[in-house]
């Protein structure tokens, strides 16, 4: 009964298969083999467009590395006031913009609203350089509490983003879940909806280290070998991250994983809504369902075996979680069995 | 014969497979798991003594962060003229340590002089506020040209280090090779020598992907948990880089590694030694041979499928090339085979 | 009638003539002059004890500085959400730390609630590394909207500040300004309330450029002669800078200006309040007054003359501010004659 | 007999005049005054173009903001080994810049040798990313050891520069002094030079703090509001400075000033030529002397009053001084009378 993260998980045996065969035999470093080159064609071809792609060690170092791309001296990103960037990575986006400001925009399920965004913005009249300059918009798909902008909800963002002449990144650490749950096509939950760079992450959904950072715009790109050089983030054998990204989007194998992540997630959500014991924090739309229980009932869960998180409340729902109670983060993946989930729920009683 | 790099290889069979028995189950994410702690137990073990092991994405990362941790402001850190730090890492070690900067030292063999490194450092007089200050001296062992520098060597430095309070950083991507070659142990050639930090590099020696930052002094450390991850360098599934040390290092193998490697160049040696058409640039000392040869004769053993780099030459050596020469770098690795090597030097008749 | 800032004011006869009689000789560049160390002398005395003092150009550069004096990896500093810092200065406090984030904290008045002060520490709950590390809380005395913080108000701050063994900054841009409204000496207002270091900023007070950072404990500027220098903020000629404060330091002056301009402030109050036109934002503290205007109003006034800006209200005093009004800050300074403060309350019938 | 330094020396007294004449009366802050805009035209006169032009606060801030409005990830600029960006600026270049390296590049008097430069430069060919990029090249004029770059030398230069599309700076913090000495107007020594960018330094020569970076480019600047802003370089009350200049560029005065300075370093060079006691150690061509004296010899005239460093020999004059000998450096300015300066020749014997 892991439900910690969906990085407790290893890797799946299709991907663990993959990389082995590549254990062998010789290859150009630094990313100029054949199957870098033929993964890099994998991305065009998923993507509906030439785009470029880069390999790097982790999430936030993708995150990270998009805003570098497009960073303005004294600039200010916005980005949804629990996002991942903000809260989670330990001041790593500033760190790579040499001082970039992160500010946060408040909304309901996670989701960056889109009058508050303008109203952020307007903080920063052009050229009144002493509040700074805006640089860039983030969006997390899947957000950081498990639910999904719809493709509506985006487009209203990158409208703003045109407007103001602001790059749109997506952090896509859920970047799976999130397609599965919209069913649209990458190129249509990017580009197509106004996204300009998007964060690939494959490590939580079934790779050992798997992050790629995508530019759909290769001329955003162009200092990006050189950011990414002196951010110690090229790997020289990088067909170790290759042969994990063949396989991972080999015959849909991607999809496949974040589906079931998904199922599991509902399985656990349907569990709790008949249970007495718990309530919802809100409606799960992927992989990570948060729910409200007493604080004796969360020991006992634990003590049962289940293996989860606390979770800090989103500002906006600090009111609804009772002084003897918590909220926790459940969170399925590719391994989550049926079997973990019916348990847990029996433990709900 | 493919002699391009040390990086072109890929992972030995037992730290796949090792690898691969991770795959399934649960583990706790970023750095928490009882593998974890067993590998840094066994990094304790090699070194005989408490160290503090970070795992990183790339030598590169190793280094830079080892600065990072002892950074000053307008501090100056030593190092060869030709160091990797220097002159391969695109400005990784100055964005780290936002902006200290890297004074090359001159030497022969690819080794710092003590002398010049004291008279190097003298330029910085105590208080002399516009010079900057030192912050920190760092070698490469084995060297970027294959050189490695005797415990001896070592300790001269290391005494100049001590006397001006200087922590020692020992760049080890290519650490078993040196050691192997000096025949020491891992506590003799660094902190019973005086070498405080070590990048202590696996990848190019048959890992995947296996860096370890490792503080001698565990107290020198204590900011790093933070400007690792600020720096995006913590894995979340770092079992895939635990799995690698934990075969690595088991009975030997990677000392076995380092030895064959270093057997594989001193045949190549023997060879060039030997023909009549190609010099030594310098006696190689683990497995790097340099030597020269006649630019048609380079470009005659690429047409017969040898993979190597030309190579710049150090400044010291600039005067030993002819015009119509070139100086070749020629690596060999854990998967060298002699038949590779034999080709190699019949080609060069 | 010029309300815009009291920068726009010139410098006192009293100190121009201070720093035309050091035209002439020779003296030592770098701060280390006769003359500068009269002026460390003078500091010492006006706070009651050693301390470490920074001449450099500007505000910013005092506020920045200051957090780079303590700066850590992943860092935090907590201050009031409409601190100059964080709304008016392009970044600066996150270059100058190469990326510590400012964390906005809310209370009344301009000024930091502590209870909003401990709750936002709490979320870096001590080795979660993912969220970063606090690192210092700044207040802002007089406040950006005119307030003060009373003595035992700072005391509460440097509570929490102490036991979580946080530095305590003090933005004194306008620290005259305060020191006479509260009727208390350097020392009860900064390190004997807990405050460890002060921006002490003389410009908008009547001097050209002057600027000190000042440390109550030596010893927590030991790396800021580097710091410093590496900002491009140590200036050769320094003795224009310490015969500004010669003369401002000297009989009191500095006091006199500051009494005067609050009590120009003071005299501009009371005509706003017996105004039927306009109504106050808040009880004005200092020298900075803030009332409501018709937005018509607001236009006639500069055609008649007067020279002021409007200014973004406090978010929790948006809805202070009907839709056809505009908040207008009014600042008075040495230089205010009272029948510019007349003159203008004329105007507004 | 102080010849320590140029900035040693306070401030012509049409300089000061001027200053205190700005002292009453209200003026727009942060550079957006009448005679903001009157200095700014001023400049574009000088420089027979229309130009970009920013005050800052220090020469080191004035070549640091010229790199950081260059600044390119990974970059490299060339400058003289004995530069003062390199040699006294503590590190601000890089701080500036988040860690651009410079790359010192050797020649005889204090000048690059175009030779040695293009040299440098093939050390970063085009997409070898390791290596980082080249960004830009820098000079001094006057050089740091007193001599000046003929037009010939600065187009030879900026011939290379142009072939690599690398901006070209001028570190003209003794511009005046290199002008004067050549006979050109700014224009020529400049932009008809190739020269892109220049610190244009007034302090050395007569002013109390008065540094300007000028782009004859402006949209090279088009960022470097923000740069400043954020580097806190943005003073309030630009007056103070504006002022400076208006006297200083007015009726030629600069040009005066410089030229008595070089006279009289001319004077000094002529009494030590013709002294058996000491040796120049190169021929002057601006304000600095430079001699070899016997060590007794440097204390005896210490003793006797005079004031002035010993200096670093630059590395290719260092077999020139004896052991028992020290290098002196001796600078004259504005303020220098030739009583000083017969004086101190006197003390020679």
């Amino acid at each position: 009964m892991i439900f910690a993260s969906d990085n407790w998980a290893g890797v799946h045996p299709a991907i663990a298969r993959r990389l082995s065969e590549e254990a062998g035999g010789y290859s150009a470093a630094y990313g100029s083999s054949e199957l870098d080159k033929n993964i890099e064609q994998k991305f065009n071809q998923l993507f509906e467009r030439e785009v470029a792609v880069f390999f790097v060690a982790t999430g936030t170092a993708a995150n990270s590395l998009a805003l570098a791309a497009v960073n303005r001296p004294g600039g200010v990103s916005f980005c949804h006031r629990e996002a991942h960037m903000i809260e989670d990575e330990c001041g790593a986006p500033e760190f790579f913009t040499h001082g970039a400001r992160l500010a946060p925009v408040d909304g309901e399920h996670g989701k960056i609203n889109p009058l508050n965004l303008i109203s952020e913005i307007a903080r920063f009249p052009p050229d009144f350089i002493h509040a700074g300059q805006p640089m860039a918009i983030s969006i997390t798909q899947a957000t950081e509490i498990g639910t999904v902008y719809q493709q509506q909800e985006i487009l209203e963002i990158a409208n703003v983003a045109k407007s103001k002449g602001l790059p749109l990144h997506m952090d896509g650490a859920r970047f799976a879940n999130a397609l599965v749950a919209l069913n649209l096509t990458p190129a249509e939950m990017t580009w197509k909806s106004g996204v300009d760079i998007i964060s690939f992450g494959a490590t939580k959904n079934g790779c050992w280290c798997a992050e790629a950072l995508v530019f759909t715009d290769p001329q955003m790109a162009k200092d990006l070998p050189y950011i990414r050089k002196r951010a110690a983030q090229l790997f020289s054998k990088t067909r170790f991250i290759a042969s994990q990204f063949d396989a991972y989007l080999t015959d849909n194998l991607w999809l496949d994983l974040a589906r079931h992540a998904n199922i599991m997630a509902k399985r656990l959500r349907d569990g709790i809504v008949e249970s007495k014991s718990v309530r919802l924090g809100w409606e799960p739309e992927t992989n990570e369902v948060f729910c409200i229980v007493a604080r004796t009932l969360s020991e006992h869960l634990r003590q049962q075996g289940a293996v989860f998180h606390e979770w800090n409340p989103p500002r906006s729902k600090q009111n609804l979680i009772g002084e003897d109670e918590v909220l926790i983060r459940l969170v399925t993946s590719f391994a989550t069995e049926p079997d973990d989930v019916d348990q847990f729920v029996d433990l709900l009683g």
